[in-house]
């Protein structure tokens, strides 16, 4: 795992030379270089190698992944959204180079992306075609965006349908949608069956809702040095989340119930670096 | 002209369904359908029809860039950006919808375009791939937003370069870099020759230039009425303009002469309505 780590940091580097105008280059690779578990883009190369696939060509892909990750992370924290000064326990974007610059880093990220998928994949043009497809179609207003709106828009205390139904929505749209387009680009480069996508796209879309779940949970419970950002912020702004909503044991135990399914699926795969992302995650979560 | 214009406006409306969750849609929609001149879809379109191409099949992508220039705007007057409370006459996105709308609705109108373009365009993969690259290429940070960038550095006093190649840049980047995006993409799917990709693109940048001179004297001179904007704003905020670096007379003549090298290009490819666009703006600055 820490092998595709620093592979994906490396590349990250790589892929984003300091040019002119210094000031949008240095912004955009400020929250992407951020120290991180490059969760997303190791699930993207790890998918294809558990399919066969070649995992070089998947790169750009996963890269690409992180940039989107990053861009709703700089948007995220602007002082008129959640407004974080801190993320990953560094200042955020906005702090460092002030509010027109993040906004605009966010933007610029957001082309950057697929840009670097039709440039540096070397795979055949439908191929590429559906890679970019896919990052527009989870990174947009169908998808990734439609779940920030909706948890804005809750926390306002606007709820246009149930606070179940609402709370389902933004984390299947917010964290399922990245998990959901790093996996399915994975089975896509590796040029998996239709079945096997939808085996995947399950899998990760269930992997996304136990992982926000596990995050409501951590929020809950942790300090701002394990978190890197300002914690218990969700319950202080009266936020909707798993723990809020059914509390921390019924929370715990939806999480417990989504990981089984992740398995069923998972298994047949064999992949390490799934089992262990998802041990890890239980062990954390143990004596809570 | 009016015919091209109703039906890029038609098609926008088509191309924009309001769904779940509304707020963004709503948001996204309003900027892009305000009332405009549609210039930059209509320079795609006339692209592509004097081109000999197939102007039906450019439809998403005309529109993907409309979107595109929306997505400027709404970001372009937040708060924390230029602070404009109105666009087109009519109160800004963020004024309407709130700034974190604003912000979201900028951020999906830049993934719903190049999903539009794959989605709609009903052409072979090759041509689409290579018109997204040309969005995120121009859309981006070595485009548009480097342009948007520079703006705002050189607005706090911080050139890199001298005031001339700054507001050059800026000029070229800005404006310059949607019109290339127009009508490259319109020489793409028209199936243009390199060559006339080149005269089409050296056209597109001239007349960016001329479009933004022309704009820098019409905020020097006009008033809010016939702007739609607050007027003389660049004056008061200090701002790098043609007419604040080399007087109203100079860019004036700067505007005439890029405009004399736009004519020698596009006089063989038979375009009213690329003559009548020009004409209009050489009208208005009659008697500057």
């Amino acid at each position: 795992m820490q092998n595709l780590i620093d592979l994906v940091d490396k590349k990250l580097n790589e892929y984003m030379p300091i040019v002119y105008p210094e000031d949008i280059f240095k912004a955009m690779k400020y929250t992407v270089t951020l120290p991180g578990k490059r969760l997303r883009p190791v699930m993207c190369l790890e998918t294809v190698r558990m399919l066969g696939g070649d995992v070089e060509k998947a790169l750009p892909t996963a890269c690409a992944i992180e940039m989107l990750h990053a861009q709703s992370l700089i948007h995220d924290d602007l002082p008129c959204m959640d407004n974080d000064d801190f993320r990953r326990g560094k200042p955020s974007n906005h702090k460092v180079f002030g509010e027109a610059n993040a906004v605009l880093a966010g933007d610029a990220l957001l082309t950057f992306a697929p840009q670097l998928i039709i440039e540096k994949s070397e795979l055949p043009a439908e191929t590429t075609l559906k890679l970019v497809y896919e990052f527009t179609k989870w990174g947009g207003a169908y998808a990734l965006i439609a779940g920030q709106v909706v948890d804005i828009q809750s926390e306002g205390g606007k709820l246009i349908k149930s606070p179940e139904e609402t709370l389902n929505f933004i984390h299947l749209n917010k964290t399922g949608a990245l998990f959901r387009l790093a996996m399915r680009s994975g089975t896509i480069i590796a040029g998996g069956s239709e079945k096997t996508l939808g085996e995947i796209d399950e899998f990760a879309k269930k992997f996304g809702l136990a992982f926000q779940i596990y995050d409501d949970i951590m929020d809950e419970i942790s300090s701002f040095e394990e978190l890197g950002k300002t914690a218990g912020k969700d319950k202080n702004c009266g936020k909707l989340t798993y723990v809020s909503l059914y509390g921390l044991e019924d929370a715990k135990n939806k999480f417990d119930s989504l990981m089984l399914d992740c398995y069923d699926i998972i298994k047949k795969y064999n992949s390490n670096i799934f089992t262990n992302i998802m041990k890890k995650l239980e062990n954390r979560l143990l004596g809570v």
